[in-house]
């Protein structure tokens, strides 16, 4: 399928954005998805420990795919002779794949590896192997892959990189952009740039300007969800970003899953996000809560609680009593609690529902408030 | 709630009986289940890697908890406090709980332990703590758990065990039997006694006989599930046993699970079954396969096949055509080659509950045999 974007309504105050990815099948079949949005990951194409039908059941748009883990496991060709990754793993809603770009970068973290205008050779992480990914090569597989959002080849550096790294960078991302762009031939896929340019704005605007240029599908915001990035950072990058991404496109920041992070992102005007973080937090015990906490530094993190801990022994309660999921209307704490003690899968599908219906909760809450041009009050009830 | 059966007809030819087993809650509200019936094992209130509606899909009957797991964590008492194990791990079809002994005896199958006239010392497996177990204990922890269908606590003797120490053992058992039948407190649970006394006929009769006359709802056969014993003895000492067994009541061969064994059971006059071989298969890749192989020794054995062999990347089959389970109709050998390569748990569920439908499948044309006076012919088929 191939997206496009219709702008709603813009709140009054805020830059907030509600609107539709709207999906088009080759016979003219439509799909419809309001945003803002958080998508779900299926790194390896399943959403760990769920069921498609349980992922169906939290209510979300696109899922995620990974084009650098799928390329290794099980490979293009296999996903390609399975019928594409919608009928490999049974999910019939859109599917966005990323780059593999950031895999390179983020899994080779302490690992050699060699960045060259062709592109980056480096080891695989499961077995050692060499492989070379290029521009090219990432967008062939993602249109073997045959997801309906493809992301284009870019560089991710790291968070301690300075002005003139990262401005040699994006200008290779650029070109990377262009030869990617050149090469992309799945005709019901879209294609998607990516801007990055770290916390300069002299950068992102360059690296935005350029890629909006080429006139792609969508844009995303990378480079913003480094561990050791500061959030000011990441909100700066995004109003660097936004004002030279056209209205009509989609919006998306990638790698975030924060609730601080999603609020305060869709107040500067982006549409969609996705995280590993509901379900590797689930894996852990921990279920999000409502609300804001503010860490010792004062910095806004989500909520949480830890079903692992004994306190929840004899919690008869759900994890949230408003919360409307399939874990919050059929378990109690002590139930998953019980399963976290005895390592049954069962908990962490339970978390897992909860923690994605629980972002997926925030979005629609934030696309009633933008509607009702209320989303500052919303914000601010949110973060106190 | 409390059960009945209803024997239905019983094959012409064989000792094979195609039942109903009839639940009533003490309102007067009923639930019927057909048998011969596979019941799926949630040792610790979850069937492993399944939601309670994907255990349901593969349409069982009762399914089974586990005592000695539930009274170790999280405790009788929690259980009842969150209203008992239905309520607790949200099954709403019957429950059977075992009683407890199994476990002792094959979890702390290498330890110390010190059977007494009064019940069992041993030590916990999770932590070393000295544990008591008693028939008293074991039903007043079931009434707690309050499931439907409890179980009178036994000795369950090695295979290794002679004909002096099985008489002893059985006789312990039978005084075992009466003294949780006397305490049994739960009128809205029925109680089940068991049969011991190894492949000996003797012994075999006399335990019948002796727990018969003590009037159980439902009586088990024991101590035929140990890995060491052969088929002929299993067989045997089923044949010893039924034809001191009532015909108005369920008869339940404990822990028993291999598709050659359910066939030769129920051609003997056995009713219910359960074991966790069909998920604990699942979690290693292995999906049952219809019918039987016999190995180098003549003997036989289920057909499996691994979904871990590289010989399933690129099949895209499913398990198997002909079957209706959730796994077959959605996804194909490739993909769940796939998922358990990269240890996603998505893989095993889907093995589950192709496993776990695939016996109750076989229950089902078990059934359909019988009813039409043709299980001999089955039978025959299905061993060739």
């Amino acid at each position: 399928m191939k997206v496009t974007y219709e702008l709603i309504h813009q709140d009054k105050e805020t830059g907030a954005r509600y609107g539709k990815a709207i999906f088009t099948d080759a016979n003219g079949n439509i799909q419809e998805y309001e945003t803002p949005m958080f998508m779900p990951v299926g790194t390896q194409a399943t959403v760990k420990t769920l069921s498609p039908e349980q992922v169906k059941a939290t209510k979300p748009g696109i899922i995620l795919a990974n084009t650098y883990h799928l390329w290794q496991r099980p490979s293009a060709e296999i996903v390609q002779k399975a019928g594409g990754l919608h009928q490999f793993m049974n999910w019939h809603g859109p599917i966005l794949t990323d780059s593999g770009g950031y895999q390179v970068f983020s899994l080779a973290r302490n690992k050699k590896k060699d960045i060259t205008e062709e592109g980056v050779h480096f080891k695989s992480e499961l077995d050692g192997s060499k492989l070379f990914l290029t521009p090219e090569k990432s967008i062939e597989i993602q249109n073997m892959l045959d997801s309906d959002i493809a992301m284009s080849f870019d560089e991710c550096p790291p968070a301690s990189a300075d002005h003139q790294y990262l401005k040699n960078s994006i200008e290779r991302t650029i070109r990377w952009a262009e030869r990617g762009k050149k090469v992309h031939k799945n005709s019901n896929q879209s294609l998607f740039g990516i801007v990055q340019g770290g916390p300069y704005e002299d950068l992102r605007r360059f690296s935005a300007e350029q890629t909006v240029a080429m006139n792609f599908d969508g844009y995303s915001i990378g480079g913003v969800a480094n561990d050791d990035e500061c959030k000011d950072d990441m909100y700066k990058a995004i109003e660097y970003s936004i004002p030279y991404l056209p209205n009509d496109k989609l919006r998306y920041l990638m790698g975030v899953g924060e609730p601080v992070d999603l609020v305060e992102s869709v107040a500067r005007g982006v549409d969609i996000f996705d995280c590993v973080s509901p379900t590797r937090l689930a894996r852990h015990g921990n279920a999000l809560i409502w609300g804001i906490r503010y860490t010792d530094k004062n910095e806004p993190k989500e909520k949480r609680i830890n079903l692992k801990n004994a306190c929840f022994t004899a919690d008869f309660s759900p994890i949230e009593d408003d919360c409307d999921c399939y874990a919050c209307k059929n378990y109690t704490r002590a139930y998953i609690h019980h399963l976290m003690k005895c390592n049954e899968t069962f908990g962490a599908t339970l978390l897992s529902i909860h923690n994605i219906r629980f972002l997926i909760r925030l979005t629609e809450k934030m696309r009633e408030a933008i509607k009702n041009d209320s989303f500052a009050d919303f914000k601010s009830t949110f973060l106190a």
